[in-house]
């Protein structure tokens, strides 16, 4: 038997390999993959296609890369991880002493064991990244370089998955599947996103939720350049990003700061007594940065674990399958359902007996209660959901103002609904 | 020489015997004591009537009740106190074992000496309420009970006081006297309401205030059913309940939290320096509950000493006239005459000359102040009141904005009112 | 070479013998001095002008004051101190004993070798002050009194300096000129508003900025019954006093609490790192009373060091020109220059390319980024600008809630209009 967790991990495992980028072959094999778990439309959009303030770039390919030394031996090889070839890098076959080859290498002189990750999209450029031990092994000489990459007209790539829900408003959950050999960021989020959508179809949710998966900012923004009459369906988002790493979790609020999305995640990662951390928008970090821009200013935020730039294996190599855990993802996971379970049922009644308490025993909601362990409490959520179900208050409201949990608020809401006491 | 104090436990006491219930003779007996003190206009409403969403039940009276051994000696007998009968208990005679007779038995195991109040006021039951000394003591065998109550078509009592003011606009302060033998729940409140409303009496009071001496829960649903139009006249309201224990004040806030009266006992409890509570409005308690139902929304608090169920000897016979005292009723009683006595002044003002300081030399404003030692307080509140008074701020939100006494800052406006520099 | 504060203080020592009153030649003479620093335009109100609930008073001059013992010397001399003098004495000629002169006299008795401010502008009266040392070396006997002075119709006499800004919006700074030898009460307020209308003035500011010279009270009063029109634009203001005391620095709020230059100034004063108090609005102190009354109502605040009363030099002879410093009030006129800075470039902008972020590369707003060291953060202000422009939030806005110094924020707007990204 493998958890949800293990699942998970293997996931990012069979993603890790691929050279992923903003637009290219790797993004397609990536979505196969996904594909898989959840069914997806696939959208290609051509290069030169307008999208908002931007222009689809050309598509990026490659098949081999690498250094070879006087000797014809590979010192630096594509194959043996996609981190080491610049992301976009221009095709190059040349041979160059050290020294001039050294402007096109990036180490990182602090991890001298680790590779960085580094791309050029919009300027030309090629080059490779490796490690420092590996550049300081280089003799001077003459090296030869290859990249067999393409830079040509072609298509961005992008994805989506939707779980139908009893309205047509929508959850948006984006995550970024642009960038190559990097587990937490952002492979455990794509994983997280798949059981999580799998999670939500076991019965029909409340909302619709779509599940984007884009290159990050060009995805984002092309898929909002492409929606324009779906964004105003958008009701809440949340992006996924970091989702595997040990850290504590981390929400970043939306723009709003008190969007319901902002509350419904404080609220669970407070009362399940989760350490955490809850921080303000910035107008820095994933897609969000689209979806909050003022034009839109939806109400989406974003959960992380340790936030982006936030640990050293940011953007190395370090940043492997080792590095996230099932655990971690399942717990993120487990997160996500509990947010998107209040999420769901958090509504505005309105009290349809408002003038005094309504009579609860007549109609059986004493009786009802008086044999079970949670009586009380369950009595005292239906006179807080009566209370303030003024047509101005949510559930989150009431739970967050008695101090009761969220379900059994909810659990009263849902008997005096029943008893025709109150109305959405 | 009695202080007032003494004479609000010497009413503790005489009303402390009488077995009152949410209708009845006991109700009707207590009003005819409370009518000795102030004024009383007495309502009876029969049986079946409709009162909001609720109706008036049948009334309830009783002349005894008691458990006779084999030998006809009575263990348990009404006589010695109202608490031994279940409230609303249903007549009963017979004879049964000890174990049939337990399952109408209660105890308070964890006070073996005390006996505990408990009622069945909707569902048809009887039922005695003993200490577990008395139980304990009561060897197997057969019993005789005897309730010697009834259940019938009658009505449901009630009772107003008014002081009138100078203006329509009423403040309710509501009491409840369906508790049997209890004091401090609620005899200590009825003793600090009557006593209230003789000192308000003294002078024509600027509200009118109207006293409601009514069954818990349904009588305010009565009263607010039959006063629909009066509704709209009560701009503030307080709640008596728990006047006389042994603990600190505190004031429940209205569902609004910010109403007037809310500002008021916060100011008074802090600026008396006595050491209080504020809490938040809950839907739980006296009939606040039905003064701030979402319908009505009143601007109504609650002032008690310890609150319900906050301390050990609520709702069992420990609730006697020796745990209130005339300490504490005085006390209770000094808060709310302090508090009327703000709420009654607090008013918002326009300056009438309000593009730079008037010149208050000429007017006297200064020179009369000369020679007072609190000259210069006095002068302070006059610049306060003249800088707040823009038809926004109260006299309450100057006294605290600026940290004067609200006496003063009252005074100042009168000063400033009769040099018709301001106006209300 | 001088440096500001040293060419502060000495205009502080040139003005300090002058005996000032809220009317009179030694305002004249003062306001003379200020003209040869910056350009004045003078005023001169008839007495018996109507100014709003006030009216001008007659004009007070003096030539000389002074008692003089049995053998004709002068123990008190005006020569000596502009404080010995009663303010507003009325003339007196005359030979008493020392008993009944004594009823004239004021002293500080806690600080012996000081003498005391006193003035009586509204009640005739004439008096001396001296310090309680040369009050106790007087024997009983026989003394002169002489005050030469005059009342009489006149004029009360205020000056206005302008900075020209690029708007006709303004900005009101103002000090009094009514106290005769007190130096930081208020001559360095005097100094501190002359050099930071020159500084203003270096380049055209957005503002344009009033520099108002008046008496207190009644000047301030009547500037405000002749200018009703222009105080419609009046955007903000500062009142200047207590400049150059050793203390920290205080800002004092206006009457809204959170007017445009109260943010500023808070801004300033924390981003700067000084240690300063900010304190809430009352009305007493300074022409703020004026001009924050509830029917002007301005964003005015007040700037001290140490305010008024809260240090024991105030209104005494050891508020002299050694109490103020070249260093404080340099700090003063810094801090002023700093607020103006920000309040004149602090604008809500529209982000005209609102939907998702524009690509700042294609514009070179990245490129011309890259070889700079500040680069990060000009880059994250330009994302915080385009971010909170939606016409609703300042820059400062977007410096407290980005946490980026105002400077850069500033810039980044200033970039991102260039580049017609946004609009103010």
């Amino acid at each position: 038997m493998t958890t949800p967790g293990e699942e998970m991990h293997a996931l990012v495992e069979r993603l890790y390999p691929l050279c992923r980028s903003i637009t290219g072959d790797g993004v397609r094999a990536t979505l196969d993959i996904v594909g898989e778990y959840v069914p997806l439309r696939v959208h290609e959009v051509p290069t030169g296609t307008q999208v908002l303030d931007w222009t689809v770039p050309q598509e990026w390919n490659i098949r081999d890369a690498y250094i070879a030394d006087g000797s014809g031996r590979r010192v630096v090889d594509f194959a043996a991880s996609s981190l080491h070839v610049l992301g976009y890098s221009v095709p190059v076959s040349a041979r160059m002493p050290l020294a001039q080859l050294r402007e096109h290498l990036h180490t990182l002189p602090e991890h001298p064991s680790w590779v960085p990750y580094r791309t050029s999209y919009y300027k030309p450029e090629w080059g490779f990244c490796l490690s420092q031990e590996t550049l300081d092994a280089m003799p001077d000489g003459e090296y030869e370089v290859c990249v067999d990459s393409t830079l040509a007209d072609g298509h961005l790539t992008y994805a989506e998955h939707v779980v139908p829900g009893q309205v047509a408003d929508e959850v948006i959950v984006s995550c970024h599947v642009c960038h190559p050999s990097l587990a937490n960021d952002n492979l455990a989020g794509i994983a997280v996103a798949v059981f999580l959508a799998r999670a939500l179809a076991e019965r029909t949710p409340y909302y619709t939720y779509r599940f984007l998966f884009a290159p990050g900012t060009i995805g984002a923004i092309t898929w909002l350049a492409r929606n324009a009459e779906r964004v105003e369906r958008v009701a809440h988002g949340l992006v996924l990003a970091c989702a595997g790493d040990p850290g504590r979790l981390t929400y970043k609020q939306s723009r709003r700061g008190d969007a319901e999305i902002d509350r419904v995640l404080a609220h669970v990662l407070t009362a399940s007594g989760r350490p955490h951390h809850i921080t303000e928008f910035t107008p820095y970090g994933y897609d969000e940065r689209q979806f909050c821009s003022p034009g839109f200013d939806l109400g989406v935020g974003s959960l992380s674990r340790t936030p982006y730039a936030g640990y050293p294996e940011y953007h190395t190599s370090a940043d492997n399958p080792d590095f996230v855990s099932p655990e971690a993802m399942a717990d993120t996971l487990a997160v996500c359902r509990e947010a998107f379970a209040v999420l769901d049922r958090n509504r505005r009644y309105v009290n349809l007996s408002p003038y005094g308490e309504p009579q609860l025993g007549r109609r059986g909601l004493y009786d009802s209660l008086g044999g079970r362990s949670d009586a009380k409490q369950a009595q005292m959520a239906m006179l807080w959901v009566l209370s303030l179900s003024d047509g101005e208050h949510t559930l989150l409201d009431v739970a967050e103002r008695s101090g009761l949990p969220f379900d059994t608020v909810a659990a009263a809401a849902d008997a005096l609904r029943d008893a025709e006491l109150i109305k959405a």
